[in-house]
């Protein structure tokens, strides 16, 4: 579920004026454009950009990169974005100014239906002329390369229907690389990157079951290790996304300077589709309520932003 | 260009009658029947599928199958399905008959664009309940494996642009992992499988103006090796499909034995794209027809029917 507060039909053209308005003259008035863009979901967003475009033949993204700064701007840019578009930005954050972050390029890759991985794939190649795959590919070497190219490429059909026979001999598989600590076993990487996610929760479910442990703590044995740390991620996030994103949310909050990336990440690209969820689950972890938890870790525009998207009466 | 003669608007409820007639009684009617199908065009035989169906309920591929025999019939099984659904069923027969056939996976997934290599995927995944990734991954191990997987995994884009530069450089890349013999190394996999097919095309070129002689001449050095054939193959496709599909007829026609399967899956998939190129590229090369070379080597209603597609007036 979205988290959200979206009016039924707002007028794009009133939003869009409501919008230069708060970007005109002396101060800029951040209040008036969180409360508009805070409010509108993806659709009436880019309804709002063309209106924006059309009345005052200047782009919206670019007026608020003027207009804004800091964390709140970088989230406000993010949140403007299309969808796809705003995928493929983080991908190639992750993989130019995150020296290579795979955690963001497996979840943006391992968590979304194939179809729209797809989408992504075409937004990065129409806005860096060079395809995922080629950056990825350039970005990582050996097993890692092989690992990561392949869960940015495999199209992973949908499926209902699980092969409970196939899920007994893949655990079983995975269960003796594990224990001969053969971690980068092509097998392995076979077995995450080519299976469909119905499959493969049988056979994680399986592999619990059979073993007494979850696959992604008995891969925890050695946690430097950033093929390993990587072959975790995609697990996680095909076993339970939002348990993985609550997780990622727990971290950003919880370090020593709270990772706003992070933070701003998972709230924008799930604010539409299922961040009450993950704010259930922390709030069940935590006995503390995700809006009132990252209140205490951030501020300014940033956060009134943020807790808007979260779906948190600051208005 | 395409070689069948097709006539304009013809009636698909005619055709299906026609199609009926020819199937009924004591003996099929070999020639009524290619002298309907074998002169419309994959959206006409779809319109006669439909009408057949409708007016007979009964499935026309399905009576077909039990009307006709031999290569005749596995030829006209081939040209019925819709196109995307041929060539899955294509690479289905070659995993699962042919002992991996990996030349027509390669064939299959390195001509056509990305965008119908990824619709010939969904129907593999409709009719196999398996993705052919999965059975690609399943039928090779080791390099072999990840060099298959990811031809018919990554999605090449199509581009306009020549980046030179990195053409020069990957050329370079090619030529150090030929000489010092390591043809599995992971950057000659890393080039052939991500980089889109202009790039790739001024990568050859540049390798041949550089080191004076083809890279697909290069690399011909280990014959019996299947990784080397398949990554050969694979350039082979990239660089200049109808040479490539070229070659493909002739060894097929000039083995002892013709091999019809080779034979036909070229004229069936090509028939209505680019088999009059390759009909000219067979004719320099061997100063005669290609109708008149398959004419001597096949016989009967099979016979027939593949002139026919190649565009010869045997009506």
């Amino acid at each position: 579920m979205a988290t959200i507060i979206v009016p039924n039909h707002p007028d794009p053209h009133d939003d869009a004026e409501v919008l230069r308005k708060a970007c005109e003259g002396w101060g800029t008035d951040e209040g008036g454009i969180i409360k508009v863009i805070g409010h509108r979901n993806a659709g009436q967003r880019k309804m709002i950009k063309e209106a924006y475009q059309s009345k005052y033949n200047e782009d919206l993204i670019r007026r608020f990169e003027k207009e804004l700064s800091g964390d709140f701007e970088r989230a406000v840019y993010r949140w403007m974005l299309e969808p796809f578009d705003r995928d493929a930005v983080l991908c190639h954050v992750s993989l130019k100014e995150k020296k290579a972050d795979f955690r963001t390029i497996i979840e943006l890759s391992c968590i979304p239906h194939a179809d729209e991985v797809l989408q992504m794939k075409r937004a990065y190649y129409a806005r860096y002329n060079c395809s995922l795959e080629e950056d990825v590919a350039s970005h990582f070497t050996g097993e890692m390369r092989m690992l990561m190219l392949l869960l940015v490429s495999v199209h992973r059909f949908e499926s209902d229907i699980t092969d409970v026979k196939l899920a007994e001999k893949e655990a079983e598989i995975l269960h003796d690389c594990i224990k001969k600590k053969e971690f980068k076993h092509e097998e392995m990487i076979r077995i995450v990157t080519t299976r469909n996610k119905t499959q493969l929760i049988a056979t994680f479910y399986r592999f619990k079951n059979a073993y007494n442990t979850p696959v992604t703590k008995s891969l925890a044995v050695d946690k430097d290790d950033n093929f390993v740390a990587a072959l975790q991620t995609a697990i996680k996030c095909i076993k339970s996304p939002q348990k993985y994103l609550e997780s990622v949310v727990s971290n950003a909050i919880n370090k020593r300077g709270t990772d706003e990336d992070d933070l701003t990440r998972v709230v924008v690209t799930r604010a539409e589709k299922d961040l009450a969820q993950i704010k259930d689950l922390f709030h069940k972890k935590n006995g503390v309520k995700l809006e009132d938890a990252v209140a205490k870790e951030i501020s300014g525009d940033y956060k009134k932003f943020i807790l808007t998207l979260l779906g948190a009466n600051c208005d």
